[in-house]
């Protein structure tokens, strides 16, 4: 393995312990010596790519959540809605999203190490900028505005989702997020074209796992 | 003063006093020791009406925190409304609210102490069944669902109120919030009657205030 490569996985294991802590501990229960313990990487090995636990919580808020699944659509809005159906999906097995919603959600530390909100309010106000270019929304909808619903809304919902049902119920919870505001939203002829049954995450998760195994195919043949 | 009458205003000391402190520190770092403290109270006094930690909690916790501002509308949709603008109008400033907010996002407490999420999804659902008794709102909507939805997003929204703007804007972006759900909750005519503006919550406060001192001098006249 050459010693780039190794270099990258040794910071991907890192980033992985870091967050699987920071997500059942938060930031400040959080210590780099559990960190170290769950990566199996020495101290200086740890050292080398994070200098300091909030450098890790920095590391951990900047991995982008959205781009791996993404399918394009004849409709942005289904884009929008389909990013936030896969999250759902995604969120429960995942510690380096679970680490980002806990650490962006956390009052102290947020001032030292940031917040993953400001990229999600961003990628929603874009894709609903491109919907409106091409006319599915309705006239008076402002993307920044919305965006800014929708970021309190999802929070508030993937908390209550984590407080009584222990995200069992997070895709039904999304499912019926996106029903109450998409009238708002989207053009009548748009919205009666949306998909946003509770499994939308998990369909659009296995379309997008097909087309990137068809497209290696495609590619080694 | 009645001995009575004296025990009341001490139970409400003890509440506010341990509101104020579970407000600021969360549940598992509040102490009886400080909340005795900002009550002036002695600790027999506390314990004779809360024998625990819990025991305040839960007192905290069922405070009502609806009826004070009520004022009875035309069309119900505007009193739940107004339900959820007087709430973010008052939360900044109303210990008491503040606790009942933090105590029920405490994932460990609520196990112990409960949570004031049930009740506030229940005023929801119960004033959009009578909206839709009265034919205000749209043919498919759910209370109990739509509640749920609103309950998250209610939730979600405050949070990030506090933490990016310390509560500045919640009044906005509750606004912004009902203009986003009514459309799918609403009949469209009823939908163009709400009022849905940002200081609606202390414009219905003034009023009920206004309502109660008339009433007070029409009693002793």
């Amino acid at each position: 393995m050459a010693q780039q490569e190794r270099a990258v996985r040794t910071r991907r294991a890192v980033l992985e312990a870091a967050a699987g802590v920071f997500a059942e501990r938060g930031y400040a229960a959080a210590t780099i010596a559990e960190i170290l313990n769950r990566a199996g990487v020495t101290k200086g090995a740890l050292y080398f790519h994070f200098d300091s636990k909030a450098a890790l919580a920095r590391g951990v808020l900047e991995e982008r959540i959205s781009a791996e699944y993404h399918v394009p659509r004849e409709l942005k809005l289904q884009e929008w809605v389909d990013a936030g159906m896969t999250l759902a999906d995604r969120l429960p097995r995942e510690p380096l999203l679970l680490a980002a919603v806990r650490l962006s959600a956390d009052l102290q530390g947020r001032d030292v190490f940031g917040s993953a909100w400001p990229a999600w309010a961003e990628l929603t106000a874009s894709l609903l900028a491109e919907a409106r270019a091409r006319d599915e929304v309705l006239p008076h909808v402002v993307p920044e505005e919305t965006a800014q619903v929708f970021l309190g809304a999802w929070i508030g919902v993937q908390f209550v989702s984590q407080a009584v049902a222990d995200w069992a119920d997070l895709d039904q919870r999304m499912s019926a997020l996106f029903d109450h505001l998409l009238p708002a939203i989207a053009a009548p002829s748009v919205l009666v074209r949306l998909d946003t049954a509770p499994d939308r995450g998990a369909r659009v998760i296995e379309e997008a796992r097909r087309r990137s195994r068809a497209a290696l195919a495609g590619a080694s043949s």
